[in-house]
């Protein structure tokens, strides 16, 4: 099948998606790059890293996330073009922006940015505009091509309006996420009228903006993204796995650093630790590697990196309790001596760990709000455009809420093992029951 | 939380699950057996093995529908609790079994059985009986306990009824796999009215029967299945992937046999290759770690083994033709003499496929049935039994009837490469096309 | 807002549908025309007469389908405008007609149909060509509009293709009312991947055909169909109801007939039990008008048909026994009898009530099929055409088999009364026990 | 099949359901109650009155809607005899009280209780007290279980869990009606996870309480609550057909009351506007009656009301404006005038109409809540009670905030076809233009 001069496919392709039934490629260009290693990559990364060992539906990957973006890109230029008339070379830019904005995404990647001082936006960019395949093909569109998909995933690009589609308030990438999380985790928050706000969306100047009458899709948009947060995203067992893994990165380079012998060498991770991974090594790193190397792990001789290991990959993972950091800083020392006292040592086992959403901001009087948080607008009968919460009591309500949430972990099985009556055990249960 | 000394949990927990919305436990047992990291380690098995590269959303493992057919049995019990006593310990050998039925799966098993002359069963087995977290729980239970769970799932146990629930042509495992992966694909057939199929199971000396009232849910039981061998578990893009993986399989081990000296030593998989794998060699071997082999493979010196790896982890995966043995086997000789000509070596690069599915079956006069094939029974108002075929028009319409479908696959990359005009390339062409 | 001149609205508007999420509509014609107050009076007239008795969900109206109907012609056109470009007139006409395709259906049809010897079709004429509100807004397009708009409906226009798309064994409206009575049913069959279908309708010369990629979709709604008519449609309990409609209306009219005086004169039924009725009469008569009688008739001096209308009102069905005619032809008088003998006219409360279906016809060779029964086909990669059967198996299977269902209706209640050891009843229950 | 004594269904009946699938009977009580003429009149009474003219879907039927909240009451009760043991007799009071709380409710019953001074509790208690075929079944229990059953409904009976179960900020009925009136207008609000709810549902002393583990489904519950008010049952296009019925009922009143000759004589009324009806003739009064009587008289001589009941009948309704009450006084007299230049009578046709809601609330120092407004409690891990909104934010961001809403309705029409150069209609645009 030959396809035609202006690069659209003879006959369009479908995927079949639990989330959006089918995902519509239109474009030789979208399909190539959906063929390529560095995006086929992304199959071997989850999208939300440690949620299945909360959620166990939620195994979904990256790829799966990349292509629904991409699809709701695609509906919502279909809508806006029925209004005026789009580029075609922009809509390119907004498709492919929207399928590859992931594509820099590496292995639990919320740990690893932690551990390794590292962005994968930054690896994003390297990707669009390294030698890589995707950039092969963005460039024979044009040599200019990569450097503008770059700009708007970076939103750094000139037209705001592809900008604000896929990072903004509402944007292509949350739409899908949430939809696609609530799919996989189960839960029955997370959902909205999509088919409607993708209906009631227009431009003004340089943003998007939602019809008035689609108002009450836009708020139920709003309070699935409120209830996902706290339900799934910040989900506290999901956070033990993820201060597990991070320990763990954290231990292997620290073992490195400090001349250990692995049985299995870390040669994945070597660049990485030491901060000068290139693009090759990067792009190897995937959560097979990651696994296969936990794997190993379990048999090292270090105890403390052999334990970390056997708890992530059997999940026997850490305990919690709500604290304030307050109450904390006042009593972590000793609860820090008591679990020393059974063996435990505080710095690789002990974690406060914590969490905050701003389930949605408005523009306030001397506040500059991040980039990420300009307002969502209403375009009213009379042509004009109102910022949400002046018009919807229920988003006014949670608007600049910022919410944050502390939990303390500790390893629950070893004040079981050493039993209920053992004195420092009666001692650690009385402080953590007093943290909040 | 203390439990209550009967074994059942004070408070019941639960799963969120995006097919059963909730996985319900309530005794300590099955909550302790989720726990073993022998079970824990089916999260790094996907359930349908190559099918994510065809339906993306299909990603999902076995450690989910390992809950799934525990959910189902555990409803199944309580139908047929509320008509006749049941022995508080078959309950829980059917529950334990229903959730450990396939803990003996291995990475991608189809392919692994295939090449390994080896299957998953006598690994379940060994699992249950052997030196394992769950052997230890199960005994505690009562010393014959573990045996009582391998002989219900290995069919031999005693009560069949048991046996029925969990193996028969309407049981807890198909009903689990038709609804989860018709989920996870997204593909609109696989659903049927498991709630009225639940409510209408009845027991009858040994085996399961549904109500008549309940039989337009059974004809969409058994129409779904139909659909779903036929639409997804067949999918040729599917079994190509299958190929490609067990050639990289074939190719390892011949290399491995030859004296080839691996940049990576595979020693994870000597032993399969050995035949003289361990229970502990065998339960490392997951998903994660042949992906890693086959990502570092790629790298491999011999261009054989690294070309089959690439094509797996990149999804360049073999076309096909539809095939009819006896033309392939006349013309097969020719079109691998003209793909040689083209540098592609026939023994892995060309090969012949088929699946065939027996929708339904009953009994015929002078055959013996296989014991999967105990024929679905009716209870008639009178009390009495109908054989399914004898009331369902629809369901004797397609009884018995085998289908087989064949398909021959190739390198189109090679063809496309070398250009239409290439001579071979036309001759090949021609005779892909006279297969059928 | 005032609309375009091209007669499309300014802003599309739309109504919510709890089986297609929205009805769109973009064109004046069709908003006025939904204005109607012959389409309004859609809303006094349920989808499926006296399904509401067995199915309490199935409280739908006529003119929830009409629109369902018109958003399929539309869907199905806006993928055909994509392939090949479309008359603007011809595509109005399409709309007009699938929106009023049902608009002459008067209360009960099917019931009203069998008495009055009338059919809702010349109604549907009388309304689009008599002196209408339709008919106003039809001719101000262009005068041979609402004659157009007719020959569509009764399939005797030039252009087929239209024809096809809302009659034949695949049109809008089998998929929409197979989908909407599924919906408000609530039974589990009936679904089927619309979406699909839209997408894959391509047309060849005079008719719609489907991609072959869409094969399976084609199956599952041949499949649903099948299912939906033996568990909906022909439900026995909705023909019992239907069997005690149609007494009342054979009783009121003989009573008309010979003579009686009603305490209230049926002054709305009197012109169309003389076959005399006029447009203006058809119109008032909705379902209220009927139920209405039917209460008042409860307090009528004739026993009958006060009888008959409390079953109605109160849902006092008939009881039904399967039978074969030839077994009831034998029977049926000694049945008759032993009911006289309890006080039962038979001509009033004995009924032999059958349906029956063919899930899908093909032609064949010899035979003159009827005009619905045009075959479907699947347009091959090869751009060729195939009959459906020849492809798919499963419906191969079931292809041109007639299926017919006989039951009689009886007064199970007055057994009851009378007691199981009254002679007749014992007399009565042996013979109804023999008819099958 | 003969039923066991205690009452239970040998074997148990079920209705389908769209909402739940299935509604399940297992008592014999429950069975004879639904076939009961009273209950089955609930079928001509549509759930949401003049809804179905905003939202097509919304046919639905308080029959449909009361076998809902029987089926929720059945399995909350399922849920709390698993915690402790039930009174045999309670239980049937509850799901007799459940099934029967909307039993009184007449056509239309917003209106007709506005302008006819009744109100449908008092006919519940009649209904179940005086000589009806419920009042028979429900005495041959127990001679008190009517009594017991009224109390249930009118929140005074002893057992306060009882009455918080079916008629609380949280309960059986509200459960159902959300759900329901979101399934059937389609709406994607109104959505929460009901099987989570019931699953988590406890008692403390006197009152229902949910799991704090079950908090998100609570606020969900809230949050549906809150949407489904303001887009669905405040719909100000259904208000506009409230008004005008209400209109109706009130001019036929005003035309007996002044002596007007009727050319159909409102016998089914009379008794009604006189104050004056028996509970038969009560009864009688259905939505097809209504309907019967509006046709009808849209033929009457006194041009308001067959004006009325034309715009009722084809839905031709009034437009609405936002307005506050004060800018509303303030300039109504002016509106009025200019209508009645162009020769509409203002007492008939201009309408001020407010609704206003209370999302949740708690009880606040000071006040006295309403006995409705009992709190929602949750029960915390440590076996203490609080309210919910101290628990959640989202909650608490909403609590006690009562919104009210003000329409202003007139015939728009009117001013359509008198023109917009006309001095008046420029007027009243205006003078509509400043209303808010």
């Amino acid at each position: 099948m030959t396809n035609r001069p202006d690069g659209t496919l003879s006959e369009e392709k479908v995927f079949k998606d639990p989330v959006h039934r089918y995902i519509h490629i239109q474009d030789e260009l979208i399909w190539q790059l959906i063929g390529t290693k560095e995006f086929q990559r992304l199959r071997r990364i989850r999208q939300l890293g440690t949620t299945f060992m909360t959620f166990h539906g939620a195994e979904h990957t990256r790829f799966n996330h990349s292509l629904g973006v991409y699809e709701i890109m695609r509906r919502m230029i279909q809508t806006l073009e029925q209004k005026e008339a789009w580029d075609k070379d922009e809509r390119l830019v907004a498709l492919a922006a929207a399928l590859l904005h992931d594509v820099g995404h590496g292995p639990f990647s919320h740990s690893f940015e932690n551990v390794f001082d590292m962005d994968h936006e930054a690896w994003t960019r390297k990707i669009l505009l390294g030698d890589t395949e995707i950039n092969a093909l963005l460039s024979k569109m044009d040599p200019r091509f990569p450097e503008k998909v770059a700009q708007v995933i970076a939103k750094e690009y000139d037209n705001k309006l592809l900008v604000s589609l896929i990072s903004s308030q509402i944007d292509a990438d949350r739409m899908d996420y949430l939809l696609r999380d609530a799919f996989y985790t189960g839960v029955s928050y997370g959902h909205f009228d999509m088919e409607r706000l993708l209906r009631v969306i227009r431009t003004d100047s340089n943003q998007a903006v939602f019809k008035h009458s689609g108002m009450h899709a836009v708020e139920d948009y709003i309070m699935s993204r409120y209830q996902m947060y706290w339900q799934v995203y910040f989900h506290p067992v999901t956070r033990s796995a993820e201060v597990i893994l991070t320990k763990i990165l954290h231990r292997a380079r620290y073992l490195m650093e400090t001349g250990y012998t692995f049985r299995l060498n870390p040669s994945h991770f070597r660049t990485m630790f030491e901060g000068e991974a290139t693009l090759t090594d990067y792009l190897k790193l995937d959560e097979s590697v990651v696994m296969f190397y936990f794997q190993e792990w379990e048999d090292e001789r270090d105890p403390i990196l052999s334990d970390l290991c056997r708890r992530f990959m059997h999940r026997r993972l850490l305990k919690y309790v709500e604290c304030t950091p307050e109450k904390l800083a006042e009593k972590k020392g000793k609860i820090a001596q008591s679990f020393e006292a059974l063996g435990v040592d505080p710095d690789w086992y002990l974690v406060h760990d914590s969490s905050s959403d701003l389930p949605y901001d408005f523009y306030r009087p001397g506040t500059e709000p991040a980039s990420e948080r300009v307002p969502i607008y209403l375009l009213m009968p009379d042509g004009s455009k109102r910022e949400l919460s002046r018009e919807s009591d229920i988003v006014l309500a949670i608007s600049g809420k910022k919410r944050t949430d502390h939990k303390f972990y500790y390893p629950g099985d070893v004040l079981d093992e050493a039993g209920n009556d053992h004195p420092e055990v009666i001692r650690i249960r009385q402080l953590l029951g007093s943290l909040y």
